[in-house]
């Protein structure tokens, strides 16, 4: 029901626009990340690796939680979009359990750790996601969708250099792989529905917003993910110290 | 996915028990709420069914959004009950418009009146559902499920009558004949996730404690329906002045 | 600072509406309620004493939450009233300890027992309040202090006949005896908030609801707690199982 | 009540840890913000550090909210704590309205302009701050305290360095006068509290990290003041554009 073409002209000029703002913001992300140069030089470990997925399973505990409570809002009016955000915590659910599947298929057994609570950055980007759903315009909680379900051309090339550099199978990667199916068919979904709900100016502000911030949010991040590694191999950090058998 | 049966032995004197109390707490609903009387007497008129509507509609917008809560609990464990709550709560989006429909089809327009607020007895249960559904034990929010998706075995003959005594058609009746075709489907959905997710005693009495009292609350919320409309009569109130039209 | 007297004649008539309106719900209470007649009685016992004071516990332990979320409320634009919401939030609190304390001293340890969660009554008293307190007008929670402050000249002659059948010293009563003081200087305060705050008569029309229902409410949950004893007494409920030695 | 010394001799060690890292970040932020150094140079603008004490209304506006939140949370057990929370609220209403007049005494009328909301970078430190005030270990915001209210020996040269260049007399600081007497006393306030409230290791060590990360989330709000402002003299960004008349 969600997948016909809108023809909704007036939407044409600014999702260019939001399409363009997402790609200045991925170069440079991809060009001053940390995390993303030593991927892309190859050097990736299992142990920072496997930070950067723990770090990931954090958030993403509370994806489907912050984007149901979008339609539970009192004042939410759009039917549409609030069948949306439940249909689309419904499929959520459950998904950072690949991420610590993935994690786990390193080399390590599920009772032989305690897993650390999030770093500051992961529990930075989770609050701005909560605050997000639950404030201001209900319709910009979609400019986090816009930019993860659509992130997989952005993300792919270092997705493959991690699994080359590892030696990982797809049965390692089922995060990865789970999610760029599925979000090849939830990438139009909310393609479409960006141009349906977005109806003032201040509607497309609201979404452009929270995609370049929540984006940056999750650079910073990878980051902290990469330094918390260094911190490791320098033991200046025992948090991840049960990583250091991999 | 959710409706194979499921074979669970322990959970058959429990879920027995349950609908016993269903049963009972019904029974005395009916034989003294003054609302059920009045219509089982044939006496209903359409403003006494339009109060009643309204303080549904009011409820009933609020049943998609306390739903999704209690999916979007932090401390929840089940992933499959998870995926219930968001997954009922996208079925349940925009129901309240369907009571709004089958109140304005007896002969008013949307434009012409002010809706007014929940009466007391309506926000109470509107209170106490969202409570429930962000405190406690997470699953005890099934026992208004419970009740709410099997109702119609003891509303029918009350529908009917409403039916009969105003001569409405099925096209305004949207809101009670969808419903007894949903919850059809929902109410086994319900019963198996009872079982499923009612491992401890504690969980069994929750789940009965909250299925008694939002039914009691909502027989509560009938009876002040029904005081209203007779304050309307008599001309003590004017909340729903504008429904002496009909 | 809150103490002078403001000279607000337009708020003269529905301030002697509002407590004409809390005289008749309290007249209508405390001669329908069976706990009110039982202690009339000079009937009351320790343990519906207990039951009652426990419930009492329960609820009080919310009462300075909730009246601190109603000044954390995003939209409120009241700032004398959010200070009065934080100063009395601070006050209350741990008063729900006086009154675990005063059932303690009639002879129970506080090991002895694991303390039963609240009775649905209170569970929805509660309920109610954090709903008034997060959602609707915010100036509607003065409805409940203004009952729940100044409820010492209505309740006095109950204190005063527990007092006298259960032989208690001052000593034991400290929740009844520290809330008369205390509420003496509150009231003139949520009096003076009230006649401030109120501006529109929908300020009006919505304290005055909040003071009806919570009041009414609360009677009920005299009730339960009654009801709960007898069901105690008849070995019909094992709940409050421990009270037995009292 | 909460000025008395307490001797805690095994809260020295953390104390001292707490604020040696306190400094370092300090250290670090005075260092590498380009807000601050705009400042040390002389450089400010009244329109810079409008735009700064307008992000300053922003977050402040909700510090009472956030405040208040943990002392609402329902399993907080420490009722001394509790207290301080609601106590702390209540001294901290309306203190965003010096920023908003310390901003209109430099030339603004408050009809002239639409405040525009708060930049991504303040939004990150609201929403950070309400997810600590209501998630986790209850005692870690007071890590947000224990900087801000000890913030005055470092931006005490900064605030005298703003206050020359732009030649501000007393009555057009406000903020900072009022919050540096304030802070005074509630510094000591917090010092005790930390070391009454930090148990466990774990307790010192998310005291520890809200500080860092609130300390941090607020250098870059600074920054983003500061490129906003870049952006306003430049042109390019027309958020502020009712600063050019400054």
């Amino acid at each position: 029901m969600l997948m016909q073409p809108v023809p909704n002209p007036s939407a044409m000029e600014p999702m260019r626009e939001l399409q363009e703002r997402l790609a200045r913001t991925w170069e440079e992300l991809l060009a001053t990340s940390r995390f993303v140069q030593t991927v892309q030089r190859g050097e990736v470990t299992k142990a920072l690796y496997a930070i950067y997925m723990l770090e990931t399973y954090h958030y993403t505990f509370h994806n489907a939680r912050n984007q149901a409570l979008v339609g539970a809002q009192g004042g939410l009016q759009n039917r549409h979009y609030q069948k949306f955000c439940f249909t689309h915590a419904a499929e959520e659910v459950g998904h950072e359990q690949m991420a610590l599947h993935d994690v786990l298929s390193l080399g390590l057994k599920g009772g032989d750790f305690q897993l650390p609570g999030p770093l500051p950055e992961t529990e930075t980007l989770i609050a701005y996601l909560y605050w997000v759903s639950t404030n201001g315009n209900p319709v910009r909680r979609l400019g986090y969708s816009f930019w993860a379900e659509g992130c997989y051309q952005y993300v792919n090339p270092l997705i493959q250099k991690v699994r080359e550099t590892l030696r990982l199978t797809p049965a390692q990667l089922t995060f990865f792989v789970a999610h760029a199916e599925l979000d090849q068919e939830h990438l139009a979904e909310v393609h479409e529905l960006v141009q349906k709900t977005c109806v003032r100016p201040e509607d497309w502000a609201a979404v452009g917003e929270v995609m370049e911030t929540s984006l940056r949010l999750t650079g910073r991040m990878m980051d902290a993910a990469h330094d918390e590694y260094l911190a490791l191999r320098e033991q200046r950090s025992s948090r991840y110290a049960f990583l250091a058998r991999l």
